[in-house]
């Protein structure tokens, strides 16, 4: 049952400018907490977790009702589904976010200036975060762990179809804050399924510092769009696996296997593979076997096609395609020059990875590939802020500015400069 | 006489397109530019300004009547009139450039993984940079040769008063490019004052990565409001010099002089002075025969003004106001925790200082003053790129996202993480 009462629309700006400057109060003190006070936070919002399965799961229930009478595809449903496996996962996961180092007040550069002053540049919190998401209750927790982890207010537009979940996640998160005397305002939810309420967090800019969407093409697309906040984006991972003539066959095979297969949904999977033609005759064939054999569709060239004729077609289209689904496209090149071209244009700037045994062409390859991550002789899956030792991330951003990769604690950060005199002044 | 040839409105966004697609590409290649070849085309560029000094005065001339036709202010004349100091202190600029160590390629990390992944985070150029900027020549090689040195190619949009001059100078650059075996391509000037070619800039996110205005609060307005593509702005440098109770009164009349009267027009001069209850009445007058025998005219809140009968009234409008002038406002506070609030309240996170002998009420200060740049017994004049030890800056941003305070070559950059494997794979 739908308990969620609907704010009318007329109130939803005010409302949304109420929550915006009780998160810009909550920052401020946030941004004071300690470490131990911001830990205690999160342990205890994973206790709260623990003792809260039964009220979250019915809670669950009504959205996963609501998101049934919506209509929701098996799964949009699977991934709005809470258990007590995922509920536990959460709480591990607010625990493993404990176990960061601080991120704030690191300095991160130290100098003097021949007239005496001291300069450092400092970490220190963003401020407020809008974070815009969409059926998975569990971002719910991760985010608003991050945020707390790095000092920073949250507000957290959940998809309206977990809006009952994202609540009583947000409840224990609020539990966790008052038991270490933080303010519960430091995680706000917003309390409506209007739309119109991302508008509004998109023009915040007196409140919100930086708004982060995670979620689909269309969400993202509709936030660089239109919002006046800075953001950060994680678009597409069209990621590559570039076998070059000199690759170690064997860790090329278990290598793009992983890379592609281990899972296909997730943004550091491979969606294409390019290969030496100087090897392709011989090693082309093999990989398809067990590619097919683990059931991916391949959609090559024509020069692929001929090499294998269980190879389709790929389109233009093909190369710019993130499949997140066991679909690859597969294309010879001549060389590693054709293959970094190839990369830098059709690739989303994601994750890019090169399968060598020349470390001259490994390096050109990770110094040429303009992608926020390069890689050598890797799986492409491990772009991933865990796998990097980050504790856990928000998501990978793939544009240029502040934070590029998996954005974990750290990069939830920015800095100030402390100058230090003693009486200095400028000639 | 002017003598340029204004481009047709509908023909403008076929040649911003263009002039983003050779940027584009001349980005590529300066991105793999040795920093010694970088170096190289500004040492050239500036032997070039030296040589054409005959032939940029003309084209300043040009500028010069054109402006005077628009109505130009003698400020504004002033700023576009350059002569053989200015052309001297442009050429001394690129070369202090070139002292700069190369921020690319930097390893500003590295680490490893239990599973035998080395991780590396590496700094990069941006890519593109859309630099907006008004009536000033020189910002054409400062800008440029920044971009230069971090390996961006950069898109120069000067204030149509300066064009035949920014022109000069930008062939200059090309020059001296040419000469290091660098795309001319690496800066464009944008050959029209029509404005909508910067509407086009604003747009173009697939070519330009970052844009970056220089100029009034119009011009910064226009492009945080309308831009699409990311952007560092500088906005006001509404900056305090808060004087405690316990501040070395020597050292305070000394810097409080210096913050606010030792050029006034520039963003990091202090605009508002904020002093202790318990030493205003003894101090304040003190100050005040400083400042107005200086030329300083002082607007105070009522207790002031009780002290000093020579300070006139602040309005609640004067607590937001970079003056750029000699005019300071005064307010009394209770103590460091209200002097903090005001400054968090009302600065615009530009840069703020505490005098004081009293180490812990320094340190609250230096950490909850919630600005880009915080000093403790120093003028807040140094708020400079080149004070600072950058060798020159593009601006000071007042944002909170990638870069804040002075923005160097370094600050534009961004990096990548290189990942390096032997056959790993994610289980």
């Amino acid at each position: 049952m739908n308990t969620h009462k609907e704010i009318k629309s007329d109130k939803i700006p005010e409302l949304m400018r109420d929550i915006g400057a009780r998160s810009k109060a909550a920052s401020i003190i946030l941004a004071e907490a300690k470490n131990s006070q911001k830990d205690m936070a999160l342990a205890q919002a994973a206790i709260c977790l623990r003792n809260s399965i039964k009220h979250i799961l019915t809670e669950n229930d009504k959205d996963l009702e609501y998101g049934r009478e919506k209509g929701l595809d098996a799964a949009m449903l699977d991934r709005l589904k809470l258990d007590e496996k995922r509920i536990e996962a959460m709480a591990a996961g607010l625990e493993t976010i404990c176990t960061i180092p601080d991120p704030i007040n690191k300095i991160l550069e130290e100098w003097d200036r021949p007239n005496g002053l001291l300069l450092q540049r400092v970490s220190v919190p963003i401020g407020v975060i809008g974070m815009i998401y969409e059926s998975r209750p569990n971002v719910t927790a991760d985010a608003a762990a991050l945020c707390i982890k790095s000092g920073n207010a949250v507000i957290l537009r959940a998809g309206s179809e977990c809006l009952h979940s994202a609540q009583a996640i947000a409840e224990c998160l609020h539990q966790g804050l008052k038991i270490a005397d933080l303010p519960a305002d430091c995680v706000q939810l917003v309390p409506t399924r209007d739309r119109s309420a991302v508008g509004e967090m998109l023009t915040m800019t007196d409140f919100i510092d930086v708004i982060i969407p995670r979620g689909g093409k269309s969400l993202t697309k509709r936030i660089q769009d239109e919002s006046r906040v800075p953001t950060l984006l994680h678009l597409d991972g069209n990621c590559h696996t570039y076998i070059h003539k000199a690759a170690d066959l064997d860790i090329a095979k278990t290598v793009l296997l992983n890379a592609k297969m281990r899972r296909v949904g997730i943004c550091g999977a491979t969606e294409s593979l390019l290969i030496d033609e100087e090897i392709s005759e011989k090693f082309l064939p093999i990989l398809a076997d067990e590619l097919i054999k683990a059931g991916c569709e391949i959609r090559g060239d024509k020069i692929s096609q001929k090499l294998d004729s269980r190879i389709k077609q790929a389109s233009e289209e093909d190369w710019y395609t993130e499949y997140l689904d066991a679909i690859i496209s597969v294309k010879i090149v001549v060389n590693e020059a054709e293959a970094i071209a190839h990369i830098n244009h059709y690739s989303s700037h994601h994750t890019d990875a090169i399968i060598t045994t020349d470390i001259s062409v490994a390096r050109q390859f990770l110094r040429e590939v303009n992608s926020s991550i390069v890689m050598h002789n890797t799986s492409t899956q491990f772009a991933d802020g865990g796998e990097f030792g980050f504790g856990a991330e928000i998501g990978i951003a793939t544009g240029k500015l502040h934070a590029r990769g998996p954005v974990g604690a750290g990069q939830l950060t920015t800095y100030k400069y402390i100058v230090h005199g003693n009486g200095q002044v400028r000639p």
